[in-house]
């Protein structure tokens, strides 16, 4: 078949995905909320997360628009050495990436804060009702992730023909991801520390009451950085893994001539979306009722049948099996992955009971025992992601040449094919999390609560699993990255007539590279302290305004009936922190990059990236994994373990919380972006790396 | 000059250094100690020592000799392939290599348990005779390290004329280390969180009281870790990076004829230890009696020396210049490092302020700002080492192939070269940091206290630098032995006449290199989890102990007169269970390595051991910094800020200092003789490697 035929089918396949989301959309949304309270509460929160969205996609606009005019004028080379056309086609695409996401980001937002009310509402018919709200809620955000990442991809290639331009539209869905995932990580915690300080722990009011002027934020955080946030990661990793992909297979296409592999690329990325589309169509609720089966069993029905429609095809399209192979190789890793990363997070296991019998000496101890299992959970993961890169590529090595790398490249793509239904089960998350704080606030009643927290528990299962495997996917992406990047490297060489620089890896012995990984190691570190270090401060910002209004507005620490508190003015706050701690990082990350780059060339480049790549998965293993486990700590005590609530070992989990919030909700998940906003840097600038530095 | 000069020259050196160590023992024995509690709590703490230090040894010498007898059985090449006599030389030079830095520890702890009674006494007629006390006290440590690190490496030189025997030696000297500063460190943070947690948190006694069962213990752990654990850790720094050198000089000068760069490297070290006999013999307290500026002035006295001499050497014996300044550049990085670590945790500085700021608002945040200052603290540090090797490679590149190499392992030795001065001032910490409590215990009075205050504080300001000294010499050592990894291997190709398995380097895409980098990532995050996790269990046990001895010893809880509590069984089980929870972690070490090895032959092992290094640098310098933060940052606001003593910032501060203690006393440190160890059996495993692996 022709690639052409495959560039339609993907896109015919991302309207299915759209028209999907439709129906669900359409479905839940004409679900009933006759509950006022839920209604006014909900409203204000919905309208928190688009103030928080349109600021952040305005500061976004002028962002990318400077970044769109920097790549018009200097890439993929200095617009005086090259045709305006290909600079122009560039800038575009990268446009065009931040703007896909950005609008899947606005979908996932509009249907979750629908679907949490319509969630607790259901609740009150029962489990089975409510569960459909919360998933199919879920999954019009993944339907529009995919879809919109499939459709983009397909369709700049379709027009351009060119992997290059597909390297700026992944670049644009990276910068977004960077803002949406470190931007509402930042924001999400700030507000969530906050409201406890000043709530909690200051006045002694509850969790959600709604005389905290930063009630309203904390409830919107879980959206912005869950829904928004976490979606745009993945249509990030989605987006960067099939570039990197074709890149590749582009590179090996024109020594054979033909595009089979381009058409594989697109046949198996339609193929997982399509395994999604039906897995979330044909989602159920068991007769027992139990959701985390539920949602499990989706999972494993889309795996499967992506493992057989993949087959099918190769089989058909007489593809090579060694390719089929690695790519099913990459999706049993990620499934493993994740059930490392539950058990070390799950509060039927080992960690989680040590860590809160470590909780009854004191904080200390339960810092202390939760970072020594953070660091075990390191070793399977790193493995994992090891083996599976190992197996593809002596897989896929005897194929020829380049093909290698192309199998490392289909193994993320594998395990990134069920990515719908991963998006999907995650927005189901704060969604149900949501639906129970409203059905507190609407006193729905015992009952309707006991549904929701059953919904909310099965909801932070999931979440610990689909962590794990957005870090495996990240980290064999950028191993494929890496191989783009070479591939780049080198077509701009033989363009170049540059034939001695022509690169074919990277020596750690040669002391360039050396040199590039040890800065490289330390970028992680780096970014997460200043992501962790700007929630601090912008907490700092909060509380002061916390305490202005309940110091200025007359009645509202006494809950005088009509005097309620600015929220927006809160939302507004953690939104500007945000952004602005969110800024300095990023750039500390592009600009370390660059100077590297422009010190020792791309030989230093590659180094760099190594050396990226694998304290990234470190810190990002280590910090998902260790604040995964503190958070559960806390539940099991909670739950009556080792004291209960209200005991030492509870005092002593709480502070574990605390510093495990910005771990697996800042910091952590957002070293993935970090790492793919590098890669992709390096890759476009490759020319200007080749041509301009001082070692290289 | 010949080889065989420098080699008389470098004995003659240690000698020299040997008797400056003997006149300062005697020196500081003869000291007055006329105070009886001095004396009875003194000798207390000197048979602790002593008994930690026996079992210690007989468990290392089980230890040790069956890896000599594994050794002789299967390195380099096993016997039924080899001659009996080469593998006999290697198994005899493991041992001495272990028993050289024993001695030497050995006597560090009989000087430095007289010197803190002598310092105590002293500091009764002022801060000048008291500082005289405990720096020569030091000062005998670290003569008689470098001494006999020194006399160890030219003997065994001289005798075989082994390059690989010096592995050999080296490798005996790192599984010391590992008892030695792991076991160490284990064995200090087990007494000091139990003797905490039973003594002040428990009873309400103070921090000293004599009747804890654990308080002997716990001034025993500052000599065992601070003492022979770092003590041993320089030992084995230096004398593998005077192995690693060694190694490459040898085969420079092979292919060159002659032995010029191997005499040049004991030409450098005997300089180095010349100097720091110099810097020792004249260091002095100024009249302001200012110690933290008498123990800097003699670094930077030492400092100068080095560089003097070796420029006058290298004149008159004809070296290359470029070799000089590598050895320059080395140290002076080492200098900068030291610099930053103690930017990172100087109570005068930012960093601190703004942890002890943080901690007004809880625990969590005192965790999350030092976490976060840790995180920072890695980058100027890699970036050092990055650009010491970086220029030290460019630098002797053109002097001809293998002086790249060459030229890092002699900025190793550069670095190291005032180690002599290091140790001094290291072990010039634990020594006034006892004389303190004792000064306590012997009711010396107020103004002997302030004085042994100001020494102590001296002595943790000088720490800090030399901790971050330590992991940049580390740093560099590593990477030096990567480069005798492979002219192990190379030399082995060419004995097998394997020529096609000939290296030059790592590709890191190669997936077998990558594989091999994922998994060397991960080893030392789970040593360091191995240890900590250790810490706890073992503190469990002490913690049961002194309950029983409460509990069954009547009249201890009151304090009857008579009536003491038995120490040596808190000693006893903190040795036990610092040695027990040891052994897996150091296992887990080798073990992964030999099947990285036998999976992945010499190009896994070479990912696996750069993995190992970065990461291993990474998370050393990270626990260090953060847990030097802690523990000044609590210091701090006992001094008055925030609140001071007994304030809510205070408490969370205590927490941060717990959780810091075995992140700095512990984990970090041993972390470098991780990574020496790891990389030394590699290259001694190197031939086995080449012949015996599955994808290799």
């Amino acid at each position: 078949m022709s690639l052409t035929f495959f560039l339609i089918a993907s896109i015919i396949i991302s309207f299915l995905a759209f028209g999907l989301a439709a129906c669900l959309y359409a479905w839940v949304k004409k679900l009933p909320v006759s509950n006022q309270r839920i209604q006014y509460v909900g409203g204000l929160i919905r309208r928190g997360a688009n103030t928080f969205l349109t600021r952040e996609y305005i500061i976004l606009a002028k962002f990318v628009g400077v970044v769109a005019v920097l790549i018009f004028v200097f890439l993929p080379t200095p617009i005086w050495k090259n045709s305006i056309t290909e600079n122009l086609t560039m800038a575009l695409a990268y446009i065009f990436g931040a703007l896909f996401s950005a609008v899947a980001g606005k979908i996932g937002i509009q249907i979750a804060t629908i679907a949490n009310m319509k969630t607790a509402e259901s609740a009150k018919t029962g489990i089975r009702n409510a569960f459909m709200a919360g998933f199919r809620g879920g999954a019009v955000m993944g339907m529009a992730v995919v879809g919109s990442s499939l459709l983009g991809v397909s369709l700049i290639f379709l027009i351009t023909g060119n992997t290059t331009a597909l390297l700026g539209f992944s670049f644009g869905a990276s910068s977004l991801a960077l803002f949406a995932k470190a931007g509402g990580g930042i924001f999400t915690k700030t507000a969530d520390i906050s409201a406890d300080l000043c709530g909690k722990v200051e006045l002694g009011i509850p969790e959600d009451d709604p005389r905290n002027p930063a009630v309203i934020a904390d409830n919107v955080g879980d959206n912005v950085g869950d829904v928004a946030g976490m979606g745009a990661d993945l249509f990030d990793s989605n987006v960067a893994s099939m570039s990197a992909a074709l890149v590749l297979a582009v590179s090996i296409d024109k020594s054979l001539g033909g595009a089979v592999n381009a058409g594989m690329v697109f046949c198996y990325a339609a193929i997982g979306l399509l395994a999604s589309i039906i897995g979330v169509a044909t989602a159920r609720i068991g007769k027992k009722g139990d959701p985390t089966r539920a949602l499990n069993s989706s999972t494993y029905v889309t795996t499967a049948i992506f493992g057989i429609l993949t087959a099918l095809a190769t089989w058909v399209f007489d593809y090579r099996w060694e390719i089929w192979g690695a790519s099913a190789l990459g999706l049993i890793v990620g499934v493993v992955i994740g059930i490392t990363s539950d058990y070390f997070t799950n509060d039927n296991k080992s960690p989680v009971h040590k860590v809160a019998k470590a909780s009854e000496s004191g904080p200390a101890f339960t810092i202390l025992s939760g970072i020594s299992y953070g660091f075990l959970s390191t070793l399977p993961a790193l493995v994992g992601i090891g083996i599976s890169a190992l197996g593809a590529y002596k897989l896929c090595e005897p194929l020829g040449p380049g093909y290698a790398m192309f199998g490392i490249a289909m193994a993320s793509v594998g395990m990134l094919s069920i990515v719908g239904m991963i998006i999907s089960n995650d927005a189901y998350g704060p969604i149900v999390d949501n639906a129970r704080g409203l059905a507190e606030m609407g006193d729905l009643g015992d009952d309707v609560l006991e549904v929701t927290d059953t919904l909310d528990s099965a909801g932070n299962t999931v979440k610990a699993i689909t962590k794990g495997f957005a870090i495996g996917a990240a980290g064999l992406t950028v191993i494929a990255l890496l191989g783009a990047f070479i591939s780049e490297v080198n077509q701009a060489a033989t363009e170049l007539g540059l034939l001695d620089k022509i690169i074919t890896g990277f020596d750690v012995m040669n002391p360039i590279v050396f040199f590039g990984m040890l800065v490289g190691v330390a970028i992680p570190a780096v970014f997460s302290a200043m992501l962790m270090l700007g929630v601090n401060k912008n907490a700092q910002r909060m509380v002061s305004e916390i305490h202005r209004q309940f110091r200025e507005i007359v009645g509202l620490k006494e809950g005088k009936k009509g005097v309620s508190p600015d929220y927006d003015r809160c939302i507004e706050i953690g939104t500007h922190g945000a952004l602005k701690e969110l800024i300095p990082a990023g750039l500390m990350a592009i600009i370390l990059t660059i100077l590297v780059g422009f010190i020792g060339g791309v030989q230093a480049i590659g180094g760099f990236l190594t050396g990226n790549i694998v304290s990234g998965l470190l810190l990002a293993l280590f910090m998902s994994n260790s604040g995964g486990l503190w958070d559960n700590s806390k539940k099991y005590i909670e739950s009556g373990a080792n004291g209960g609530k209200g005991s030492e070992a509870h005092k002593a989990a709480v502070v574990g919380d605390t510093v495990g919030d910005p771990f697996k909700d800042t910091a952590g998940p957002s070293i993935n972006t970090q790492i793919t906003v590098v890669s992709l840097v390096a890759s476009l600038m490759s020319t200007i790396f080749l041509t301009m530095s001082i070692f290289g």
